[in-house]
């Protein structure tokens, strides 16, 4: 055996120039490493080469020790509806109660047999201490249910036995010893319909071969075998470790638990160091086969880790989590009303904020990425909602998740071409081309800038109105009516009327297109303008959709860009090229005015 | 070298009999396990068997990571307070801004140089692209700044390349050689106040072989040396595998980097699978040096890795987090406030419910917990905030980041005796003794469950002194007026006058004390009282301080509690066999009635 968590490096230096970092107040002098808490067995390990491929029987734990660590316990109501949620979305094994510790969780208990609440595939959990009079009450309890498992704990670590239940080893071992005996007997009068859990509580800060000792004398007393099994169900009940410690304890036992076939080797992470997840998947690397948690990890202090995190972690690597998430929100509305507790906004799959990017580069990155998505999807020809996932940033795809792609991206002062333009075209149909973005990007940045707020999608289709699409600024060019016609010889002809600073004066104009003839209309009122840039297209699907237009121009040496809107193709052309004529006049004008004044 | 990531474990059969999870209606097949989408070189990998001794330098990003994931981002005077915040703290390198992204950025960045706000042992980090005007925008902005380090990121990974980027290897490569050459041509006019950083951003997607070619490169180019090291930075930009798989590729990195001691190697994990924490821990165990992170896990998305619980789960664990936590609630207060997102009730450390418990067992080792710990200290003759904390459910002590205990045992149904006693006792001087407790924790029960609310200190005062200290229910003895004496040898004389149903009568007893003769006293009035149990105790500190008696006695073959609190000793003593009287009198009275009644 390796002398356990050893650094094998070389020490480092007292500190190295690069870090300033200086003694700090904390008095860390009142803590010890866990090394000095716990001998962690660690001979040749070998979970972190395994890999996860098949889900876990994951067994939510929320109607009892999630239940037990809110400020207001549910009623009878509110665990019957989060019961229904977790059958619904197809957990097969759920922890209901501690029937013993009081009124309501006995009361909730007889609720699911009198009501019948418990569909035929599902095995209810109930919890109990080891004391004769708790455990005869935990069966009466589940008197009349069809199958049960009866969850026997009790804390086995050396702090635990001496301050809390001042027993030594052999006393905890009696004491379980004769819980179980009293378990058994009680069961036997159900004929088979019982199963057997035991959880040695602080298992992480127990000693290892106490922990092999009380299991293994449990699983010949309870006579476990492959077809009815007993649940060691091991705890980190307060975190205390880098979770690779976790992982070689569970390793160490799943290696040297007695009759392993017949028994479900089960963990019960706690988030007190915020590795919960990380406990629960080394664990399951190092032999696990069950997992206890609770729906976005409620649970005493920080919680028990999250069943629904640790699901689609595996999920996003196309391994079947075996629970139906295709609603997340449902879910996390269902859950928050029972618990009257907020899922975080920054909450791993579940929270609000998870699938949105403000910055640019990511918004960029996004935009292109489902670009290449919908190419991939038809390249297969497969609809996008089939396709193999790969989008930047989004590490699944939020319809997966019942979710819409509203909230992927939203801009604010961090945000860049790529947002503004995916919003506008999914939110308003404008699809602005890559080379105008650049210019809207700015006029997006200066408000947001100035406003310090974010912009919907709303605000920036009414700031890309404002900008290209209403002329009417001083010295603006009005055109007041026109009309465009193509001889037999293919040549267009463009005649107006234009109105500029009350003035109103009639043009004509020829060219190979309808913009040439109007670009030669514009030149024969002295506005010099040249089309270097030109799209066009419809702004929703059908005949009778809209055309955006978008132009640049260069106007009397100033280039700008401008778009029009109109149900008519020509007309939406015509106005994108006179709004970038107009803008282009408007800062021809400005610099001209600060030549003058300067 | 091993082949990486296989499972030793011989297949699992399909599904065994205890499983009885059913395939789900997820889309699975839409996703690709990490290892099919990077090669994770796992040479007979080290990092299981470190530990951590020793705090890495801390780099705090909530300025430009964290702040680009806001939907309203700071303006100068949050992010200003957000910077005092961090080097009050003890932060060394911060990450200041983005300054080529946004004017507000920009601007935040000139007015730390233009108003001197940087200690003089604080080094600030600024950000950018690959680009050369935006390299030139970032010096602009470090303009006048003591030191700083520049820090070029560029996304590497496949699919970034392909969909984002539209380049190739030799391409990224060319790129970043160009940026890191013009980075280096504008730093040497600063003449050594500046330091290198490089991000190969989405590290954790990209070839192993790739990163050390990029890494090695620019630690030639920018020309490192151990007393002015480059960082290199290795995100997790999205969380793809298990941490596990993070420290293996940063292990690699860690022994195969060119100039080892010239490198501070660095990370930099999101938390998308909700593992950010002990991908940071792993990471560390693995050889990085430097954390990347943000105040409570803001950043894009799901956030970056929260470096106040990596600090404290250090502390934790007795090494020196080299970071002042010890008023845990103004930094969070802070951070709230400046990015205007919570923190969740059940953050590690710093959620309010992270120090309380509910439930009656974690309640009641918390207790006896206490109570150990003070006669610790007293043996160790320190005080108790100094002595070494092992406190059942307590990870540290709340004291050491600013915390009261009033927090940490909170009472409902789920709570037992414990809990309320700890509270009876520290809220209202009530020390009960055990014997007591199961007495008056069913009437906390009762209550609780009907309520189905939370009781606060007070509301259990209420409780108890409306149980035991208020007389006056039907048929309740009164003790209208009595004096005890006590003669030369030794016998006790009590004289009183009882009111009962209206009707006033005299009565005296003897005794051995003045219980006792109390007690023959009200034998006259016909009431046959055994005290079983007495306890008595001051309130409070001081020679005035109101006394508390506890009396359990048997009345008339009925067994009863019974409290009384007064300025006088002898008084409170009275008044809890009165009490104890009174409701085994109320008890036997409800006894005969139901028999009648039945």
């Amino acid at each position: 055996m390796n002398t356990p968590h050893e650094d094998p490096r070389p020490s480092a230096p007292a500190q190295e120039s690069w870090n300033p970092q200086r003694p700090g107040p904390m008095p860390f002098h009142r803590y010890r490493p866990f090394q000095e808490r716990v001998r962690v067995p660690a001979e040749d390990r070998r979970w972190p080469s395994a890999r996860i491929e098949r889900a876990p029987l994951w067994v939510p734990v929320d109607l009892r020790d999630g239940n037990q660590a809110l400020a207001e316990p549910m009623d009878t109501p509110r665990k019957r509806r989060f019961f229904d949620l977790l059958t619904g979305m197809g957990f097969k094994e759920i922890e209901v109660g501690y029937p013993s510790a009081s009124r309501t969780d006995f009361d909730f208990v007889r609720h699911l047999v009198t009501e019948g609440a418990v569909p035929g595939d599902v095995t209810p959990v109930v919890f109990t201490p080891a004391r004769p009079e708790l455990i005869d009450t935990t069966f009466d309890a589940i008197e009349g249910m069809e199958r049960a498992v009866v969850h026997l704990y009790i804390a086995t670590s050396p702090v635990w036995r001496e301050v809390v239940l001042g027993r030594d080893r052999e006393e905890v071992r009696r004491t379980v010893r004769e819980a179980a005996t009293r378990m058994a007997r009680r069961a036997d009068r159900l004929r088979g319909r019982v199963r057997f859990q035991f959880s040695p509580e602080t298992f992480n800060l127990t000693e290892p071969d106490f922990v092999l000792e009380l299991c293994d004398e449990l699983t010949a007393l309870w006579d476990a075998s492959p077809d009815r099994p007993v649940t060691h169900n091991l705890p980190a009940t307060v975190e205390i470790a880098t979770p690779n410690v976790y992982a070689d304890q569970i390793e160490y036992v799943h290696r040297h638990l007695a009759r392993r076939d017949s028994v479900v080797l089960s963990v019960h992470p706690h988030n007190d160091r915020g590795t919960g997840v990380a406990c629960a998947e080394l664990a399951v690397l190092a032999g696990a086969q069950r997992v206890e948690g609770c729906l976005f990890g409620n649970g005493e202090r920080t919680g028990n880790v999250d069943l629904v995190t640790l699901a689609l972690n595996l999920f996003a690597q196309g391994v079947d989590p075996r629970v139906d998430l295709s609603d997340i929100d449902a879910v996390r509305e269902t859950v928050e009303h029972c618990n009257r507790l907020p899922v975080h906004p920054r909450h791993p799959y579940a929270g609000e904020l998870v699938h949105t990017a403000f910055s640019g580069t990511h918004q960029d990155a996004i935009d292109k990425g489902f670009a290449a998505h919908a190419k991939r999807a038809a390249e297969l020809g497969v609809p996008e909602r089939e396709a193999p996932w790969a989008v930047p940033y989004l590490p699944v795809d939020p319809a997966d998740l019942g979710r819409s792609y509203e909230a992927v991206i939203r801009v604010n002062s961090q945000s860049g071409k790529g947002g503004m333009a995916y919003l506008l075209r999914t939110g308003h149909g404008v699809d602005l081309p890559a080379r105008m973005r650049p210019d809207f990007s700015r006029v997006v940045q200066r408000a947001t800038d100035d406003s310090g707020r974010e912009a919907t999608a709303r605000e920036l289709y009414a700031l890309f109105e404002a900008t290209y699409l209403v002329p009417g600024r001083e010295g603006a060019v009005r055109l007041v009516s026109w009309s465009a016609s193509r001889d037999a010889s293919g040549a267009h002809r463009f005649v107006c009327a234009l109105e500029r600073e009350g003035r109103r004066t009639g043009h004509e104009g020829t060219g190979n297109g309808p913009l040439a003839a109007f670009a030669d209309a514009l030149a024969g009122a002295g506005i010099t303008v040249e089309v270097r840039n030109f799209a066009e297209h419809a702004a929703g699907p059908g005949a009778d959709a809209e055309a955006v237009a978008y132009a640049e121009c260069r106007v009397d040496g100033v280039t700008a860009w401008g778009a029009g809107r109109d149900t008519s193709v020509p007309a939406a052309s015509v106005h994108a090229v006179l709004s970038a004529v107009n803008r282009a006049g408007a800062r021809w004008t400005a610099r001209t005015r600060e030549a003058t004044e300067a």
